[in-house]
């Protein structure tokens, strides 16, 4: 099955403020699913669009320490399809990645350069 | 107007090996506008599509002393529209980087918080 990212995420030391620049720059939505998050999103979006590609801003503490600012995000349509797809990317050369990110909706995995993305459970 | 990225460009070691694992991984296909250059596309895509995202791979010599591996690309329709897009995104607190990149095609910028991006040219 052909896949395509569906999101970039980008670490911001003020997501506020990112935010808005990005926002401005893209003229697209706003909006904020946790604190220290703001959400991208083209202007009438509605989640899973099969075409649209969204943005997400994430504070962290300290962008300066953070190796890879900057990942794409895989979708997955059920919990099935998202344990498929990593033992798939695990086969083609992908290795999960501990951030710390503790226990979250997504599995975050290392492409064969060790580049970080996350493959996203479905929603 | 309303904008989206249309190219996620990430720097490899070996892109030609990193190619081929995100090529497997989403099913895509691939091409190369020059040496040293992997660009993966969804299957069927013709640019500029409106509404796909592409990958570009571009081997650099050591990714380790790079600082942002990942960044996105900004897609523009005339010579006129860069201008304005670029005047526009300096207002908004966007400012022009010196990457080495030399004369090319596409004005390389950096967000507030000092994430490249590029304007690409029309095409």
């Amino acid at each position: 099955m052909t896949l395509r990212p569906v999101q970039v995420n980008i670490k911001a030391r003020d997501e506020a403020a990112l935010g808005r620049f990005w926002a401005d720059a893209l003229d697209w939505a706003t909006s904020s699913e946790a604190p220290g998050v703001i959400n991208l999103e083209p202007r009438g979006f509605d989640w899973p669009d099969p075409a649209a590609l969204t943005v997400d801003l994430v504070r962290i503490p300290d962008t300066a320490r953070v190796r890879y600012r900057t990942h794409v995000d895989l979708a997955t349509t059920s919990v099935e399809h998202e344990a498929e797809l990593v033992a798939r990317l695990r086969g083609l050369g992908a290795t999960p990645l501990d951030v710390g990110q503790g226990k979250v909706p997504w599995v975050v995995m290392a492409d064969p350069e060790g580049n970080a993305f996350c493959v996203l459970g479905a929603r």
